[in-house]
């Protein structure tokens, strides 16, 4: 399936974007391994443990650790040049969020959950392993605060159920989802489109 | 039920004082409405994470998310004034406190636990909620340095379990509770009563 | 059995150091004896949260909370002696790392886990109750930055998992990584062993 696929490529960039955020933290090896692999893996793992859908994904696909902590290791090797690829990261971020996103509300969907969850169980999966980052880094989690992502994640969401419950076929949705969604991502970013700031003296 | 209405009116005061934790430490509105949530409804999923008490509550009940979604907003839309009502607020936050707390107890002991474990249940569901929404704003727990509050919970907790077990009835029970641990909080915060502090140099 | 007096001994010594780390934020007692119970019983929480191992052992041993309470707050009554006890501290956390660590090996491989999910199981168990305290602490986690600890879980776990593959034992496997990791790591901490550093600019 193509989100399989995707998913292996996004959690191969999402491990390597974790590495490099270690680095600036002046973590060891060991650090950066764990970063990586909470980076690629925590928003699919905080989504089953909040749905209670066990085993989480990297228990039963023990090899799904592995990528991770291949990438991580290469990222570590290869900073310089990864620093002068920082476009081809953030295109890969994008589909990582959407490949996430979408994969997230798939499994809460065919768990029977609520449509509002099922959005919610998208967007853990999708921007939540960059919550938890930035809080084992002792940082305010970015996407609290710069240009659209987990918005996108949420709004990637419900085009998704929007999509299905017009009778639109699954594989159309995904693929109809994934370009939405990357195309709104990367417009986000070139135009810096924000969220509102809410600023209290 | 009793505990239900006070439950809506404690989320959505929680979710309000949760908006405004937000709104110092500028995140965008995103940001805002997470913040809202965790500090709202992390206290008690936190609890049936720990326990395996599935579905979380505002699983089965998306709705409860409407309303700490619609809380957070407009405490953005009324932050003036609401600081203003900081007086209201630490009243509200006292009774979502102890609802929380009641609430969390009974859940627990419906389980079948053992007493030290239902008041424990109790306290996270009433105090931690704050401890996830610190930790998300990079801060050292409120709830660990400041004026009693946890350990209100915990004595709410061993109240209501004492009562029970000298034949009260439930609904007595918890308007004794209710009474006792508001009134308690409200005195911790008007004389300012502290846990000693352990200062280690 | 031996691991189960060994455990004992573990939880006490890392509630104290939890303790002690509290002291030095200006923590109430409160905060204290939290920061100590989540280093002390933290990390097999996140092993079971995470392998979906319900009751949680403190939910199920209530008991563990009472030894880990006392132990938080004895250690703020004797802090100033404890402080002069530093190496006894360091040799009593290093047994409780790998005791820590080959308790958790042997839940998740009694549930059927795969090797490298065994392997992950203990360290989670070994080391995640000092990187939550650090985060509830607002620090960056320790054992990503300083001398071998994580990895000494690591490869503890790796050794369990090969002795009992080339038939040895149950009891000697333990003996054998119990006095193994417990060198390694008073090794590493003597001649300062420490991972790689990963330092981006």
């Amino acid at each position: 399936m193509l989100l399989s696929l995707i998913y292996l490529i996004a959690i191969s960039a999402e491990a390597m974007t974790g590495a490099l955020a270690a680095g600036k933290r002046r973590m060891d090896l060991f650090g950066v391994v764990i970063i990586a692999c909470v980076t690629a893996l925590g928003g699919g793992s905080l989504r089953d443990i909040v749905l209670g859908h066990y085993p989480l994904g990297w228990v039963r696909h023990p090899e799904y650790l592995a990528y991770t902590v291949g990438a991580a290791l290469a990222a570590t090797f290869l900073a310089k040049r990864l620093q002068r690829l920082r476009r081809a990261f953030l295109w890969l971020d994008a589909l990582g969020l959407i490949a996430f996103t979408l994969i997230g509300c798939a499994i809460a969907r065919e768990a029977g959950h609520a449509p509002a969850i099922v959005v919610i169980a998208g967007m853990l999966t999708g921007a939540f392993g960059g919550v938890l980052r930035d809080v084992l880094c002792n940082e305010i989690p970015l996407v609290f605060q710069r240009e659209l992502y987990a918005v996108i994640a949420l709004l990637t969401g419900v085009a998704y159920l929007l999509l299905l419950r017009l009778g639109v076929a699954e594989n159309a949705t995904v693929l109809i989802c994934l370009g939405g969604g990357f195309a709104a991502r990367l417009l986000a970013i070139r135009y810096e489109w924000e969220m509102p700031k809410f600023v209290l003296p």
